[in-house]
């Protein structure tokens, strides 16, 4: 396993899966430290670049250098930048990476990460790039599943738009590298590309297709819920209709395993019923909270700091 | 006297009135640390959670924070938060507490903060409900009489719009537990709403009305006067009129007793002339300097540092 | 020379020539510490107010005062804010003054620095004013000429719009106090304003003018090149027409000695094609960067801390 020190995270495909699992390890460690005084990324800054806004992703990579001990410097909006003025991606960047010593960026353009990673000389972290990859998410989503059920070679049941959704792209073929399978819940104008069932297929994880969860939720370990994301919808899908099929309440968790997991990256707006919150399996802010040490980890490590 | 650590603030209430003076009396202690190294809250991290702007009151927590060596994450505009996309305020807080150690948080709803500290593990700190209280700035202003004239039970002056100020309806309550007495000072249309009146007299306060300063500034001790807010009047208050009847000037502060004081939430927009700033008595800010250790207070108290 | 505690830095003109000197020395000791813990500042709070928006001086500053240890409040735009009230610049600098330690602040109005270090007791930094100084652009500006060439009395051309580049007039004034002489690079409509060059001459400065780089570009020790900004051009400038007479390329560079720099504030738009970047006298880059230690030496300075 070479070490992370000085690497970028761009796609979750940089990290051998050795190194994964050393972050997700690196993840268990800096949970110990939340909340105490950390001098590991003493003198260090972040910036946090968010060419497209995402508070919460901000927060939390913001939360995680907080925590190491650095600081934190960041834009959520461009107005006020100089890409307002024209200037390129590349060269805000280059001067951007003579001020911090690593960089969280969220940008909706594709391969604007790579761009940015390929200018500059300190560490680049995607914060997501539009309908790409968002390799922190997908972390924190294997931590979560790892901390919930013990092992990573578990049946998730992917559960909403799967079509656009970048989180269960990700995951999908995250997953795959450590023995999980799949059923993908979905109809079918918002299935799964094939692409990424190939992907996950080449790795020897079994997936299958279904419209009705009810016949797959008894036998899954983790059912993973999507948003329908009105923005990313063609004209021609239907929100309403559509949004209606997706629904986790009582019932649905009634069939579940005594020992599983719900999981979802939120926000949710009425995917996941408020009154199974309370429930043991019901992970998702579990899951949330997971992406503090985890972009902890992914900070240190990029840093030489662990 | 219960301690304060792991408890919200989210009415003056909340506290006793041991605790508010233990409050006050730790505010002492933090002026003698501001602009030192301090690692009270080393390692801690607050969120500003501001969904209804105010940049000011948002600085003074942030920089109590930073004073007390701890970090500061936060939002001030609610545009590119998941709020925005149709998430409720319970599930924004659920995830921000998994976050930050502590929460500030300011919103116009009304109940929102209740809510908020309901859902939330985490110590959560009112920065101001809507039309509602603002416990922070009471205890500010509690200090900043203490402070300026030794003693809490004072003479109050209100002057201003008092129908629909929040900063005089949380002192009129605040102040009523420490012994002031006070003079509502504002044409019948922006008095004093009765409900506060009847609460500070079953404190046992003398509240007296007036239309006219001049018949009463000669008693007072401390003068509190507020801004009208426009956008808080109804279209059938005559602002300009209104606001002619606010005016604080040499001549009236001729008129005060030598040991007395100005007091004034800021921003003023006309109500205190420039030329009384430097006269002693002039209070107000002094009031706005002593939000930072009146916060630090409150911080290191709910976190258990102090 | 005098101690620069407690002093402002509203213009270059704030400090003697061996107070510019001993800053660039303390920020060559600054790059030092870049990347390593530091508690020069600990403690201390740095406020940015930045009226007018300008993300990449702002970030400059607060990395800066991150990295000596200290904390950073401040905002980028005034919404929200209470000057969105209608309160004073003065008001608004009495109430941050009494929060924070140091305020670098960023105005479009002529005479808003001044105003607000008249009335601030902390120091003031001037983060840019309008069409005015720019002080701690002109002193990383000298600081970059002497890092790259190991002196400061060299042949400096200037070579964009010389009328409304704020830059150019603060380099202009601040070289000639160490002895550089000047040519100006530029159509006759975007000349440098005569008050200038008078200035620069009183200091025994050689100043010339030509209209075409090709003459000059041999003989000089820095190209500095500046962006046409589009906001600040009257109405009958034909921005298309100018915009063309600038372009550094390989065949300008060429031209250079070969131990020369070329300098641009940044962001560029089109003025420096990016084939030369790699150039050895490409000092675009490293200028920016070197924003960040010599601000840390003008926050250390006037906050005492060196």
């Amino acid at each position: 396993m070479g070490s992370l020190k000085g690497r970028d995270l761009v796609s979750i495909n940089d990290f051998t899966d050795a190194e994964v699992q050393n972050v997700l390890e690196t993840a268990v460690e800096m949970e110990g430290i939340i909340g105490k005084p950390s001098n590991l990324c003493e003198g260090k800054v972040l910036a946090t670049l968010f060419f497209e806004p995402s508070t919460r992703t901000q927060f939390s990579f913001q939360t995680a250098m907080l925590r190491l001990g650095g600081g934190a410097i960041g834009f959520s909006d461009i107005s006020g930048t100089s890409v307002s003025k024209g200037e390129t991606l590349q060269d805000t960047i280059r001067i951007i990476e003579s001020y911090a010593d690593i960089i969280a960026m969220r940008h909706s353009q594709p391969n604007s990460l790579s761009l940015a990673a390929q200018y500059s000389s300190k560490p680049v972290i995607s914060g997501g790039e539009g309908k790409g990859e968002h390799p922190t998410q997908t972390l924190l989503d294997l931590y979560t599943i790892k901390k919930e059920l013990g092992r990573l070679d578990v049946h998730i049941g992917f559960y909403g738009d799967l079509k656009y959704g970048r989180t269960v792209h990700s995951l999908i073929m995250g997953g795959s590298r450590f023995g999980a399978n799949f059923t993908c819940i979905a109809p079918h104008s918002l299935q799964m590309p094939g692409e990424y069932v190939k992907k996950a297929e080449a790795k020897g994880s079994k997936v299958e297709f279904c419209e009705d969860v009810n016949q797959v939720i008894g036998n899954l370990d983790v059912l993973y819920v999507t948003r329908l994301q009105k923005e990313r919808l063609s004209p021609e899908d239907d929100y309403q209709k559509l949004k209606s099929l997706y629904h986790v309440d009582k019932t649905l968790l009634s069939k579940m395993k005594p020992k599983s997991a719900v999981m979802h990256p939120l926000p949710r707006v009425g995917e996941i019923e408020e009154d199974i919150d309370l429930d043991p399996r019901s992970a998702y802010f579990r899951q949330a909270a997971n992406g503090v040490p985890v972009r902890m980890a992914v900070i240190a490590s990029l840093l030489g700091a662990k």
